[in-house]
């Protein structure tokens, strides 16, 4: 095991058992130092000690008194939802989208900026010019900067090593950033990201295992299992966009032949959209669009689908359908029964949903299909904001 | 995390402590004291305390004293690979397996009985009777009985919940087994015990990620991730044989279409030979078998195949494609970088090995695929029987 050779001392203990009573804290909305000594099974010392240091550091208030039956009425401790802020990225494909969140995920300050064509300097001006306007709007200390990536992260050395649409090839903006704002950075993978917000926020049991599907421009997966996000050997685990599913398939652009990306994308649905627009003159994309090739958006799709376009309702239902071939096989390998979409093309609800779950079901063993559910993510059109600032919290107070 | 109520103590430090020791001298040849407390960056006082309890447990002597290089010489220690005896069974499709077996896995005893057609009393009975011979043969002190079974098995509860060739469904075969012998008893998936064997006694770095795909009557998956066994919300990780890959194939034994299992198993693998001495009168089959219904072992198709059968070998590599193609799938849904392949067909080497490669290499984005290394298991046939003893060291002495 990777910490096999990680001694346990007590200055790990007292760490452990601090973030331990603070993400009880946490998770309750209002307890005694007596109920989190009972939960834990720590001595009332040693919870007293942690909680000391927590209302030291801010993080934990008193709150007022349990109502007393009889005995002396406890003190109540609360979590400090504003102790600090956090600065939180999502490096989306056409803007960089950043916010100043809360402790509890709130979203307090937002600013997306549209990413120009410029070379590696310029986009990384882009970027602490949009940190700086947002340090500027948090009003409590700044916690750290989380950074959902659509690519690589080597998230040991703080280095993407490739993205789609930046000219970003190994660069260290972990050291870069941490040079210029002197705050911790916590940088992942975007689908990672979200997975982890999606785990640490949503309502699921502590241990739980989840797959996270965004389905935009492209496709790609966030694996959470038993409570801990899987990276992979080398930073790229959840590439299921470049699954071969058709033998005799399109050429994908990875080179490749019949990549779900091929069948199941953005790109793929607007493509589709234009050829019911051209061939059908009763399709109701024409009441949104004024011409097929003004069909450029997935709000326009979304809009005819409201208005009962069966042809777009038939194609949703197709991508449902390849949607649960992929997902078939995820089920059948990992066993993980909460399956969340996420990413523009789960605005669609159960149009895509339900076609998704019945080839789920066709193709895997009722017995494991039966306990699986596919639902919308809890964290929706945040949720990589949302993911990159669980990042944070996760490493800078243990708390997933 | 499933943890994360789990206290840190003063007794939880001196186990963990003691574990860590114990896995160093288990991993080295001959040690010092010394040497272990730089490893570890524990103090000399806490490693001699640990290595103390261990040599009165008899899991570790001293072996004798460092060359001197001037300063005074140190006392090696060693583990004690016969400190224990193991006893170790794989319930097979046909025979019970068992073994007695020391620490370092080396077989000390083996016996296998052929499962008769009874009931679940009866097999039961059968079980105990080579238990008993196991033990009987056992010359250490037995540490525990490791159990690889061919089905679901509920390792939290120690239950079988589902096998396909005995009538086991919801057996508490741990309460039964314990209460018969005194002894930990623990219990896997078949598939789950390989993959954990693997990791334990083959050539991989602490935490490293392997997938062990076992090919014979049926087709499943161990999952080791980051030093980790993926074990599945539902006990049932790694079951890709009824992952359907093509969607207009056959009709699976388990009712789905096209799965995994109708393109390879030992079942396909010999109706396609029995196909091929019937419709071919110079196939090298003949040499081997006297008719093509008399094709009915693996041992008679790896013949004619040594002989150079070529129909056979193109049989090989069409089922190597397909395992390929979903092996890619695992590839980009999890970034394992080593894939294992055991069970019968593994005996074909490279014939199906090589065509394996080149199909997840098709299939999967070369960046991911450059890393990736398919092999034959470090374990070959008797890696359930291995697997069942590392569950039990892994349990019982924290050795993985």
């Amino acid at each position: 095991m990777a910490n096999a050779f990680r001694k346990a001392t007590h200055e790990q203990t007292r760490v452990h058992n601090r973030c331990l009573v603070l993400k009880i804290i946490y998770d309750q909305e209002r307890i005694s130092r007596a109920a989190i000594a009972r939960m834990t099974q720590l001595t009332r010392a040693t919870v007293s000690t942690a909680v000391g240091d927590l209302i030291e550091d801010g993080l934990v208030r008193e709150v007022g008194l349990t109502s007393s039956t009889g005995g002396k009425p406890a003190t109540l401790l609360s979590f400090v939802d504003d102790a600090r802020h956090v600065i939180s990225l999502d490096l989306a494909n056409r803007e960089f989208r950043g916010a100043v969140i809360n402790l509890r995920g709130q979203i307090l300050y937002r600013k997306n900026v549209p990413i120009l064509p410029t070379d590696r300097d310029g986009t990384l001006g882009l970027l602490s010019i949009l940190i700086d306007d947002l340090l500027r709007e948090a009003t409590r200390p700044v916690l750290g900067i989380g950074i959902g990536v659509p690519g690589i992260v080597d998230i040991e050395q703080g280095v993407i090593r490739h993205t789609i649409h930046l000219d970003w090839q190994n660069l260290a903006l972990r050291a870069i950033l941490a040079a210029r704002y002197g705050l911790p950075i916590h940088m992942a993978n975007d689908s990672h990201a979200a997975a982890i917000g999606e785990y640490m926020f949503g309502p699921y049991e502590d241990g739980a295992s989840l797959l996270v599907l965004r389905i935009g421009p492209g496709i790609s997966a966030g694996i959470v299992l038993n409570g801990s996000l899987h990276y992979g050997d080398g930073f790229a685990a959840g590439e299921i966009g470049h699954v071969s599913i058709q033998h005799n398939g399109q050429v994908c652009r990875c080179g490749h032949i019949g990549c779900l990306e091929t069948l199941v994308s953005r790109k793929v649905l607007l493509e589709s959209a234009r050829a019911i627009a051209a061939s059908d003159p009763d399709s109701k994309l024409h009441q949104f669009a004024a011409s097929p090739d003004a069909i450029c958006s997935t709000d326009i799709v979304l809009a005819a689908f409201s208005a009962g376009d069966q042809a777009i309702c038939n194609l949703i239902a197709g991508m449902g359908r390849h949607l649960g071939m992929a997902v078939a096989t995820l089920v059948g390998v990992l066993d993980v029964q909460h399956i969340l979409v996420a990413g523009s093309m789960a605005r669609f609800g159960e149009a895509l949903l339900n076609p998704m779950r019945l080839e789920m079901e066709r193709c895997v063993h009722y017995e494991l299909a039966k306990h699986v559910r596919i639902s919308p993510s809890y964290l929706g059109q945040d949720i990589v904001i949302q993911g990159a600032v669980a990042l944070v919290l996760s490493k800078e107070l243990g708390l997933a």
